[in-house]
């Protein structure tokens, strides 16, 4: 009899659920519930109460309404019976947190706090605490708190402390009504299950605990604000669950929201990049993983603990258990690719890309191949959002040369792809030189379907072969699998992710491979860009900063 | 009786002709011809005969359509007499040089040379010698001659003897064929008269002549090639005559073509961007000339000579009789924003533009208008042609830095302008601390015309004054006031050029201030630009120059 289980991935603006064939892997039925209220960046939702810039917040019951509409579309498309479902799992955008009452009730459900905004949902891309995670950073420096290492030196405004401190220095008042400050992603596991758990993942790579030392000390928050000083122990947890488990079984209310069995096992909450390293099959050292969309990040495994200067964490038990889970990532990568046909392709292209029912990535993808490698003489430094990993600095910005009067579009195009590429290599042979080996790269998202260029592109600067998921939704994949594993071999699902990721993932039969040719050429171009990446980014010219407060001053 | 006079400007895709009023400097008629053959980069006309990349070939016969079609125009368009003309003037872009037979046949009338493209007039922009200009500065700094710091330290590949230099590389037999090497000013002034003159503007620009020194060596000429040894009594002269001087009667045959009497005065040949400095008005030290068109020309006088480094040069008497003329340029200034237009601005804002009735310069001016100093965080490097004065570099390209995802088509645009104004102001300060002063710009050509926000931009970045030349032709106005001044007092004209420039020269009413408060937001940005104008231009960081090799390199 063929059981089944299903992944829901929440992403930035809707969530999916995938019901898969557990024997082999195949997703079976698909379904996307685009949040109501999608991201909330600029009003409350039914209130005159106007967000500050850098805001972004959700509707914690937008999740829920994910669950009642998709679980019960894939159980429909598919016929399949609920009772052959034997597994959920989930994974979300992380760091996305909110304050809830004991029982679990988000804050902004309650009418008393419905207009106030700390009392939302803070999506990770709410960017509105940089000043807390600067006194989180001066903070941890000056107690010199040897955590701080594991995250190459400096946190971010995106991290679950940055958004608690926002919390407690403008909204006392939510911070004391507020139970539990949660992740999301265990959030709506707690709504599935009626329990709440709280995942070894999130908790190590956004707030700052490890398996080793837990949390920081009441000392370290007490010298943040004094209300955070007991904080883990007031709205938090230690108990700290470690992925790969279950956590519950689904309550009735939830089977009543799903159509699924009560107490079909649920899996401790993932978050959506970790959770796509199983899916890819990668489930031992030496292979890195790219998550490849708007921005990327990349996880790598490692049998021993390293620091590595400038990334942006390593957890023990983070990605797969057993292993230390290395993640660094670029803030830039489709994002510069859409800004870029947004905001610098000519109106004749547009016309020849309808003329031939091309999508105008494409017809630059088709420009951009025609070139030979440095015949454009651009060169550029892709930190249009910043530098997330090796330079960790968010006031980088983009910079490119060699631009002339012939200069075409698909010059600058294809220039500011190669950029992602060197980036990424410095990412990769800062790990290889810091111990943690990388032999081959696997890439899932978006952007591997859509730009081969891209990828061999890739693969040319690295030098190292490139797989790809099998998977178009590889993070839904990966929850499904773990739903698989927090069933267990004895109710048809697996005991290990290991054991799933061996039948389940799958990469495509197509490789990228390095060619002599190409790497050669490419040589010489990263050896300039690496000269630039220092100049630029480790301080010898600290133009792009002096920019930004010239920016600042201008705009006030 | 009201006298007229006549200014023939030869640019380069077509020749005008404005009839003057002399009492007043009236624009009475104008007419223009573009050249049949247009400029000759791709294919010879009516020939199989394909040009190698960089070339840029004219048809002499087009300058004599110039004649033939645009003086009866001006004279039926305004209806003035031929006996009411009193004097014909003319200016050219330069270096644009031919070969010829003694009689001033050009070589490529003749049937035996027609497929021959050295036997072509070589226009302004014809940058094939390249090589040619690098002999011809190694040889001089080798040999230690003198001259070579009159021109900033290095000539060009545009200049006469790079050209000289190639045909006798490339095509001895045309080399030997030519009884004589001209500028085409002359040589048209030659057509007008009948006579060969030979122009001081010229030959001290671009043909390594002066006043003190004529040309330099045979032992000088002989390194480069031995041919070249006696280039200048086999080819040229050294009876070279000062700019404000006549030429010559016009001849019958140029009377026929012209519909002029026959004996009318013809001015010594002029070179476009100098001729245009007494049109604005300016006779005397310390208010410099911008000529402001695709790239831009800075003319200044000076009482003194001044070795001021990085620049085009300075000739006695080159630009108003008495002083030494200074020139500088910036050879990418309305190209900059031209291949902005073609290549990077969206469709949204073509259709935008469509729908308000907008030229799309106009719609990114007014969009530009709107931003505050600084606030785009955006910097850049104004050499996407290289740089022609102070670094004297056509090896360096452009260079943007401070974009992010936020960042918009006409905060780029904004950038472009600001980079030529940093640009100039390098330029400006160049000038006076060597000993050249300037208080006051004073702008003619297309640009000043039609963009404001670039004039205010140049004058808060600069902290100067500007004014703008009331003609949209300054250059043929400032011909038909040479012209003027080869007909003299006696005729109804002018004994000097200061004379003419009192009565025919006009400046607008509105002037361009600095504003304080954005000259203190400027000075931040523009000590940025200096920075990064040294890193990049001088040597610390070679890496444009290295791009370009290995862009020559993928395009082998």
């Amino acid at each position: 009899m063929t059981k089944y289980t299903i992944g829901v991935d929440f992403g930035t603006e809707s969530g999916r659920a995938v019901l898969v064939d557990i024997s082999n892997g195949k997703e079976i039925a698909t379904a996307v519930y685009p949040y109501s209220h999608g991201v909330i960046d600029e009003q409350l939702p039914d209130s005159k109460v106007r967000l500050e810039p850098d805001w972004a917040l959700q509707d914690p019951q937008d999740y829920i309404r994910v669950f009642q509409n998709t679980i019960p579309a894939v159980l429909k498309e598919s016929g399949v019976d609920a009772s052959d479902v034997i597994g959920v799992g989930v994974d979300f955008t992380a760091c996305t947190m909110l304050p809830t009452k004991a029982d679990g009730t988000p804050l902004s459900d309650l009418p008393e706090f419905r207009e106030q905004p700390h009392a939302w949902v803070k999506l990770w891309k709410h960017h509105a605490a940089q000043p807390e995670a600067d006194k989180i950073n001066e903070t941890a420096r000056a107690m010199n708190e040897g955590w701080l290492d594991r995250y190459g030196g400096k946190i971010s405004s995106e991290w679950f402390f940055s958004k608690a401190l926002q919390i407690v220095n403008e909204a006392p008042e939510i911070y004391d009504a507020a139970d539990r400050l949660i992740e999301a992603t265990d959030w709506v596991v707690w709504q599935l299950t009626g329990t709440e758990t709280r995942n070894s993942c999130t908790a190590g790579y956004k707030a700052l605990w490890s398996k080793e030392n837990g949390f920081p000390s009441k000392e370290y928050f007490a010298a943040l604000h004094p209300k955070l000083a007991t904080v883990i122990e007031d709205k938090m947890t230690t108990d700290i669950l470690p992925i790969g488990q279950k956590a519950g079984g689904l309550s009735e209310r939830a089977a009543q929201w799903t159509g699924l069995k009560p107490g079909t096992a649920v899996a401790i909450a993932n978050v959506d990049a970790h959770v796509a390293v199983p899916a890819t099959g990668v489930t031992e050292p030496g292979r890195m993983v790219m998550i490849m969309g708007t921005s990327t990040c990349d996880m790598v495994l490692g049998t021993e603990e390293h620091i590595v200067p400038g990334m942006c964490g390593y957890v023990d038990d983070g990605i797969i258990p057993g292993f230390f889970g290395y993640e660094a990532g670029q803030s830039c990568v489709g994002d510069h690719f859409a800004w870029f046909v947004e905001n610098c392709v000519p109106a004749e292209y547009e016309i020849q890309a309808d003329e031939r029912g091309l999508d105008i990535h494409a017809l630059l993808e088709e420009k951009a191949s025609a070139l030979k490698i440095g015949e454009s003489g651009l060169l550029t430094l892709d930190w249009w959002n910043g530098n997330r990993s090796v330079l960790v600095d968010v006031d980088l910005t983009g910079m490119m040369i060699g631009m002339t009067l012939a200069t075409k579009p698909e010059e600058i195009y294809r220039a500011l792809i190669e950029a992602t590429a060197y980036g990424k290599r410095i990412i990769i042979e800062t790990f290889q030189k810091n111990g943690v080996p990388i032999h081959e790269l696997v890439a899932c998202g978006g952007l591997p379907e859509k730009n081969k260029l891209l990828m061999q592109i890739y693969a040319d600067v690295i030098g190292l072969p490139i797989k790809v998921s099998a998977s178009k939704q590889t993070p839904a994949l990966g929850s499904a699998m773990f739903g698989a594993v927090a069933a267990g071999e004895s109710a048809g699902g697996y005991d290990s992710i290991y054991d799933a990721a061996k039948v389940m993932a799958h990469l495509k039969d197509e490789v990228y491979l390095p060619n002599a040719e190409n790497q050669k050429m490419y040589e010489k171009l990263y050896a300039e860009y690496v000269i630039l990446h220092d100049y630029f980014g480790r301080g010898e010219n600290n133009v792009m900063k002096r920019l930004k407060s010239i920016k600042a001053e201008a705009r006030k």
